[in-house]
């Protein structure tokens, strides 16, 4: 119903996280009514940003500029001893902004639901092995999310990396701030309850 | 914390409506994990729409391509005598999606709450009164949301355009389709009441 | 897990509408530490609710005292020409308090969704029948919901009503109050398009 | 609106846990249709329950019949050296619900959002303290809901009952079942990475 390059830029936009057709088309029209120079900036932004952005070597979260290692991985003030495993970039901000945590991390690239080979392509499961080996690693923290995916992830990890004899720990699992015994399901309490400090 | 070239990607997302800084990091990092051809594809897509599309001389919608008047507007077998206003492109495909509606359209660009002068003015009175001051059109219905906006624009464009001497209407105002009675708004109720049939 | 006489009121305010085992605890947790003359309170304004009300005569409406007529009944100010229908108590309710309506009730003790006769039955069909006869009645406004349920009902209460030959009418369909024509289903937005005014 | 007997069961109504007028409204009308025996059923069932229960001497969980403990403190299985602070009746019944605690509980009888006396009042303070004094008890869990009420509470009994030298801990604070990093809030995040093992 709409025009071929409307329909053609809500189906891309439709593609992007959490954006369903009804949304794609408020974008568009978003753009329909911003001055050019507006759409040229975010043209020459995304355009950009895809040329500069690389990642680090190390833990491969995103940087820009020379020198192949991020600002988190060439901090010296930084512990390194201690790696913690985020399943994405998004993660690694959440924690970074409790500014409690004083290690590096690795960016695992994803999480799996089920443990075919196909599925475990996707995670830089590879890298991660290189990564733990560093003589430096003492302790790692397996940040995957509470989901079944997440934890199905890391029972995964915690076998690939048994042989490397490092301390393998996971976040704590219990009531999160605002909870109540009563609305609580039964593995949160039973976590709460066996963690108790 | 993130590169300067992500950071001011999140920042142009951010004024895409709906989408706040996670959302829009959410973006960025879906583009960091696209191949180039289909960023490219992307840029492409913003580019070609913002040169290609055109507004209809007569009802504002959006339109690709030589001739001046859109799809709804050149299309012979459609009601000449009827001219509906909306708010928005968006308004307009929802009543053609109903395929019901054989009249004419006339997108306003907006709602007022107010009905100061700088409010006003970026709405397309002029070329509304233009549009109405036809002789063809014969009825008017002003189609804006049920909203305090809506209901405060749809009252100024009753008295703006009083003096063309047309049948000037709303849409029905009762309950929406599952709605109960014991949880309307008196409002509602009221309108349901009066306009029973 | 609870004592017996705490589980049997557990199960039976279970029972009430809106109710799970979870707020049917909290309830009888609420009563256990209500002091003995609250209780007492309660127990006697059940049992006396019970004995004291009666159902109006002509339209169904929970009514206290002698004279077998409810208020609004027996209101000599009300026009007797017009007979609203609704499905249940709370929505008389609601039509009384926006103070628009100055005609009679009817109380249909429910609605159905098939029109099988045991359905069928649970619904005070006779009495309407009756009551519609009276050829005091000109105007009969089906109030049922716009549900499934009450559309469906009302559809029947047509058929059946026809023999009497009195000006049947339906509560106005449309955007209800904030209403947005983005955000309404084709039905709505088909109604409100077809009782514009 | 209503008649007298149905307006002051709605008002009784309104006062348990959750309910507003218009639920309360609900209940009314349900019981209005209700046969005879089942209100009676209802109404005994309350007075019996009043009459029945009364609180453990140890623990003050409701009970039922002679003795003075209810089931589980009279239970010679469970273990006497653990005793599980609960604010209330349906948290007690929430742990019970995992099968994984084996020890004994203490119903607070609510939690406090500030210190001052009166507030403090209405907890079963004294007789906490009388139990933690026992010499079996050798751990207690203060397990208190994670709102801002229960954790002021606990810090309460935390220094009520420090003189009385036993291990005293608190549930594990963490990510629940389902929960994401990027969705916690710093709290629960940062408790996460504390407790991590």
């Amino acid at each position: 119903m709409y025009p071929n390059s409307i329909q053609k830029l809500i189906d891309l936009f439709s593609k992007f996280p959490t954006v369903g057709p009804r949304t794609a088309s408020r974008f568009v029209f978003y753009l329909m009514y911003l001055p050019k120079e507006k759409i040229e900036e975010l043209v020459q932004a995304i355009s950009n940003f895809k040329n500069k952005i690389k990642l680090c070597q190390l833990c491969f979260n995103p940087l820009e500029g020379e020198g192949g290692l991020c600002k988190i991985c060439s901090d010296p003030t930084r512990d390194k001893t201690l790696l913690c495993i985020v399943e994405k970039e998004t993660d690694l901000q959440a924690i970074e902004k409790i500014k409690k945590y004083k290690g590096l991390y690795f960016i695992l690239g994803g999480t799996v639901s089920n443990l075919k080979p196909e599925a475990l392509k996707k995670l830089r499961l590879k890298e991660l092995e290189e990564r733990v080996k560093s003589p430096e690693i003492q302790e790692v923290i397996l940040a995957t999310n509470s989901t079944t995916e997440g934890q199905a992830t890391a029972l995964y990890l915690q076998r690939l990396l048994k042989p490397f004899n490092k301390k393998i720990v996971q976040l704590g699992r219990g009531l999160p701030m605002g909870g109540e015994l009563e609305y609580a399901d039964e593995e949160t309490l039973s976590s709460a309850l066996e963690s108790r400090r």
